[in-house]
């Protein structure tokens, strides 16, 4: 299952940014499950991973040749159908194997290839049936596999995920684009699950950090599917470079505006894909006195098993939602001031059941594919928003079945 | 569903402690849905209340009435079928006037009666019900009917739950017998779900206390169903004073291991009953530097949605309880230091899969209706348990049928 249509843009090419892509049958034979990307010698790269303590074996790697400083051409190498994780330092050898295939394909220094994996936990990858698929995802690298390269990182998404942008800056076209992956195991904490993302801007490295940390906070971190963290999250961008130079103040804000625009797009279709999801759930929590306490009410309600299958029933369950803003933790909460709308039916006022609702009303709204919840603390000025998805029979299904 | 038969067990009679039983029809005509508890003038009472900030009206009124020192006996009120919660001003009114009506009744002051609710949220009490009813409660109040009271107070339980010992203390005979309801929103935070509980033993006020919350933080606050907290939890002690008089640090300390055991057994009646249950589980947390350390490792783990899917579909998948583990936020965790079992199968040693272990060892564990997960963290000598259940299509169904 999955919320509404959302095919796949048309995605601008980055000049400098080349993606090949090869089935390996990793885990089913003819799959296309390996993406080899390539930025070109001068590119810049800015990276967020997981913070789970557990983290896999190619994190571990793509973290340390990160943040070696390597000249010449960078790659990416993602696998699916097998995470690395839990897997010791076997799956370090492995992980290190699989970049030194590449370096040698390349002619590159291994420092230069950060490894990604995701798929199920705890079994060994296979190293050889990588080595042997690597030439091929090589030898048809092209500036226009976007499409494919999506494709080619799903597991048990339903459909790939994308975005792409071009906005002018300083007079200047600047192009995005960019890709993402999860379904399940998504509450990325302080990271994201995998997503790669591209520019041909040229901005200063650590600037570029700073405004992809920035977005990732107001957009993969600001998503729940089941408020699992996964031990693979990782989230690239990278910039060319080949194309406009940002350097003013009002570039980069518009920039980093781009960047965020993008980011969310890419976040909230993962959770319009979450496992068994039939809704798609903006929770937005205002009047809070911190960004922090707002995203901490935001996080229980949409986390809340009991909001969650509620949503799934269609149910306009407001005590379900009261209930969890009650065990937010929120010190001195005055229950009595709260307010709390769905979509523009306000349900609860002044701490109880609005006067004005109507059972009919609240249905009404809960019917819909897409829903706001709104809540207002009455305690300051602050407003954050985090996305999520319903708790349906299907998501039961799909994590009884698969194993991650 | 539930886990294992569970029978109630013969209730010791408490001196001192009487229960009424009758049907007020407040939410289905002749369900017995309304309990009256008396307690002899002299009878001493502790108190824990759910810290949900959204605290319902009853329990409001039930912890101010606490605080007042009335002579004479008390009585508990308590209705199933509505829970009086956001329900504003009208719903401490309403709270209100059923004290009124059993303090007429019993002519008592109003503040010897607490008042307590469970079941749906946000609509309003029906008062006229309840004080019609109530006379028949106050008629047959008696000291043999724990039974039908355990079953008075179910709301989605499917069965209901009690606990009964007699211990000698100092050469004396020692009775506690005590009941308690919930299945649902259930992750009672310093508090617990209703339970109610007596004993004839004779203990200064401030001692009753201190033992019945450590008892509680032992018990009720360590176990899980789906992470949710409920806005009307209460766990109430009942020390009549008419059996042994408890003085010594031995005596009392033998009374704290009593009131432990009946309180775990009452808490781990409600897991069992966990809404959809299909399995019991422990999760251990051995070897961490706190206890408050274990429990953030276990409450992780107990709540994790991929954890619980496994379980249901007895799927031995242990790199979802590490990617638990790993984000349960644990400073400076050596993840290579960690060893996990399934009952007596070591599944994880030193971070990764276990060399001896097999998908058929593991396997046969998670068939087992009881497992115990023990994760033992290499960090120090501090261990401690946390009680939840599975994750199924019941829980889900039920969630989305039943409004709460």
């Amino acid at each position: 299952m999955a919320v509404g249509e959302l095919p796949l843009p048309e995605f601008y090419p980055i000049q400098g940014v080349r993606l090949g892509i090869t089935s390996a049958g990793i885990k089913r034979v003819g799959r296309q499950d390996l993406v080899l990307i390539e930025a070109a010698a001068g590119s810049q790269i800015a990276a967020t991973f997981t913070q789970n303590a557990f983290c896999a074996a190619p994190v571990q790697i793509a973290k340390k040749h990160w943040q070696t400083n390597t000249q010449g051409p960078l790659y990416l190498l993602i696998n699916t159908g097998n995470a690395n994780a839990g897997t010791g330092t076997q799956g370090l050898e492995d992980a290190m194997a699989t970049c030194q295939g590449v370096a040698k394909l390349t002619q590159t220094p291994v420092e230069s290839v950060l490894p990604f994996s995701t798929g199920v936990i705890g079994e060994p990858l296979p190293v050889e049936k990588i080595l042997h698929a690597l030439p091929q995802a090589y030898a048809n690298l092209d500036a226009h596999q976007w499409v494919q390269a999506a494709q080619g990182i799903m597991t048990t998404d339903t459909r790939p995920k994308g975005a792409s942008l071009c906005v002018q800056i300083d007079g200047q076209n600047v192009h995005l684009s960019g890709i993402s992956k999860g379904a399940g195991m998504i509450q990325p904490n302080m990271a994201t699950m995998l997503a790669f993302i591209a520019t041909d801007a040229k901005l200063d490295a650590q600037i570029l950090q700073k405004l992809h940390t920035r977005a990732v906070q107001k957009s993969f971190n600001r998503i729940t599917v089941d408020s699992d963290t996964s031990t693979n999250d990782a989230c690239i961008l990278i910039a060319s470079g080949q194309g406009a130079h940002l350097q003013s103040e009002a570039a980069l804000q518009a920039f980093q505006q781009a960047l965020e625009t993008l980011q969310l797009a890419l976040a909230q279709a993962i959770v319009r894909d979450g496992e068994g999801a039939t809704k798609f759930v903006e929770v937005c929590v205002e009047q809070a006195t911190t960004e922090q306490e707002a995203l901490q009410v935001g996080f229980t309600v949409a986390n809340s098993p009991l909001v969650k299958t509620a949503l799934y029933a269609c149910d306009a369950n407001w005590g379900r939602i009261l209930a969890a803003v009650g065990r937010a933790g929120v010190l001195n909460l005055d229950v009595n001031q709260i307010h709390i709308w769905l979509n523009d039916v306000c349900i609860v006022e002044a701490g109880a059941r609005a006067a004005s609702y109507t059972e009919e009303a609240g249905s009404q709204v809960m019917q819909q594919e897409e829903i706001k919840i709104r809540i207002a603390l009455a305690r300051g000025t602050v407003h954050a928003s985090v996305w999520t998805s319903d708790l349906s029979h299907e998501y039961v299904s799909i994590n009884a079945d698969y194993r991650s």
